[in-house]
Formats: structure tokens, sequence, C-alpha cells
């Protein structure tokens, strides 16, 4: 049973957003800018790094969700496992592999970045955009992963739950609750 | 010097703000929804509960601008001071003391928070909603600061700035950039 009286029924952060209308409007915004409109990363990419950061924060829920949002960008979820277990062993880009070294110390406390890792990064060819939105999905996940198991919301262990949700998340995105 | 191509002379996370405009609206949105509209705790407490966070995540630029932005609300900064130190013997009620006890646990983890933490603060009078918001401002803070410190924005140490800063945000509130 979650913490406050959640509307029942409803998995994980929909509790908290069916709660509370007014906060799950930007929360919903910031998800979709970063995950789900246009941008130099894929959205396979970046729900990597949304995956990678929840994972590390051990967030059930959004590590499920997100996870299987990024299987049903990339046509399956061999590449999802091998980046939670190991990213640098991982069939991703040299690119990719240095966003989650940051992402990764984001998750610990942003001050852990430093000037070595922002230089691997641009010189696997990452722009300053691309840094950016790394640090950000990655402090915004430190937030998403905290809201979810803060108040304690249901998180159901139901698979294909999860694959019809990764499904709908990464087609329609983040703007509008699931229908 | 910032990671990446921030802005120059703008302060903390006013240069993340000003990179990248799309992500700066709903993150003003939210911390205004949770700091500063009409709520029934105080825009004093809440801003307590961010700068507790904030310096629980060692973050400098939050914690002294919203340190600064609490002592406005309150008319001065010895309880702020009080509430980072120790907040359990800070001139504080007991029920902002069980919401605090929750937005320290979620900073760790919000796994940590336990149903005694809720009971705790359902008898001090909190209310459902008053819990939620705690928690989401703790998650949020999770956030800012991981932003604002993975980006290693500009910090100055002026108190002077911090003081003016605190005025405006307490007056203002976050939803426009600082005039």
């Amino acid at each position: 049973m979650a913490h406050i009286a959640l509307p029942e029924g409803l998995p994980g952060i929909t509790g908290g957003f069916a709660f509370r209308p007014e906060t799950a409007k930007p929360m919903r915004e910031l998800a979709d800018i970063l995950l789900h409109q246009p941008g130099s990363l894929s959205g396979g990419e970046r729900e990597l790094i949304a995956t990678y950061v929840s994972s590390k924060n051990d967030c059930y829920f959004c590590q499920t969700s997100h996870g299987a949002a990024a299987a049903a960008h990339l046509g399956g979820d061999a590449v999802v496992k091998q980046v939670t277990a190991d990213f640098q062993r991982a069939p991703i880009t040299p690119k990719l592999k240095a966003l989650l070294a940051i992402a990764g110390k984001v998750q610990i406390d942003g001050k852990q970045v430093t000037p070595a890792d922002i230089a691997e990064a641009r010189s696997q060819g990452a722009t300053d955009l691309e840094i950016h939105d790394t640090v950000l999905i990655a402090a915004a996940f430190c937030m998403y992963n905290r809201y979810v198991d803060g108040l304690g919301t249901w998180q159901p262990t139901d698979q294909t739950m999860y694959a019809e949700m990764g499904k709908q998340l990464a087609q329609r995105g983040y703007s509008a609750p699931p229908r």
C-alpha cells in the first residue's frame, strides 16, 4: 500500500501524477523534452541513460518501464540488459559509453563529474547539448526514482504490462497520461 | 569554468536555464508550484525543506539561494542555520520536524521512508498533500542540486547577491527568470 491515499490501480509514477495533476504537468513535460522530442541522441540512447540511472537508484518501476521503452526503440531488450549489467562491455557507441559514465557520476553527486569525463565525451563526438541533456536526464531520474519510491507507489511485477507501457512511451512520449 | 559553454555571468542554475530554455520552463514551473504558489505549508517551511535537502546534497548554490529565500520569508536566517545544523533542536513545529525527517530519507533513497515516518507526520497533523509535496520537494532538489553541480556552474560566494536573490525568489517565485 502506498504511504498516502493515491488513486488505486495506477502503477508507479502514474499514481503520484493522478494524485497531484499540477505537479504532474511539468514533470511530464520535462520527461517528454528529454526523452521523446527530436534530438541528436536517439530515443533509444536517451531511454538507456534513464534506465541505467534508475537501475543505479534501484527503482524497480522506473528501470523496468524505461528499460521497456528502450527495448521498444531498439527492437529488443538484449542491449538494455547489457547496459545495466556493464555498459562498458555493451554493444553501444563509444560516445554513449562516455555519456553513461557522466550520468553514473551525476547519479552519485554532480560534483563527481570531472573535466576529464567531459573531455572524453567530447573526443567521442558529444556536443555540449548532448552533455547537458545527459546531466539533466541523470539528475531528473534522481527525482523521478525518489518520487516513485518515496511515496511507496504500487509497482507491479507483470512484465507484459511493462512491455506494453514501454511501447506506448516509445511511440507517444510523456506529455499525456497513457491510454 | 562550467563543463560546457554556458552563458557567462549567470550564477548556478540560471546558467543551465539560459543554455536550454526548453527544459528550464517545466523546471521553473515545478519549483513555483512546490515552493511559491499558495499551499498549506508556508513558503518559509517549504524553502526550509529545499534548503535542508540541498545542504545534505552539499550543493552550495542551492542551499545558499534557498536558505536566503527561507530567511526572507522568515524575517532572518537564525532558524535556517539551526535547521541545517540540527533540525530536531530547531525552533520549528513538530509537524515540520516530521516532514524534514521524511525529506532527509528521500534525499538518500525513497525506499528509506517507512510507514512509521508517515504515521509520525500524520500524528503531528500533516495531510497527505503535505506529505506528497514534502517527498516531491526532496526528490526535486535531488535533481536541481545534481544539475547545478553536474554542469560545473559558476557558484559565486558573494552573500549580498544571495540575500537579494532570496528576497526576489520569496516575493516573485520561480516562474520567470530573476530581473
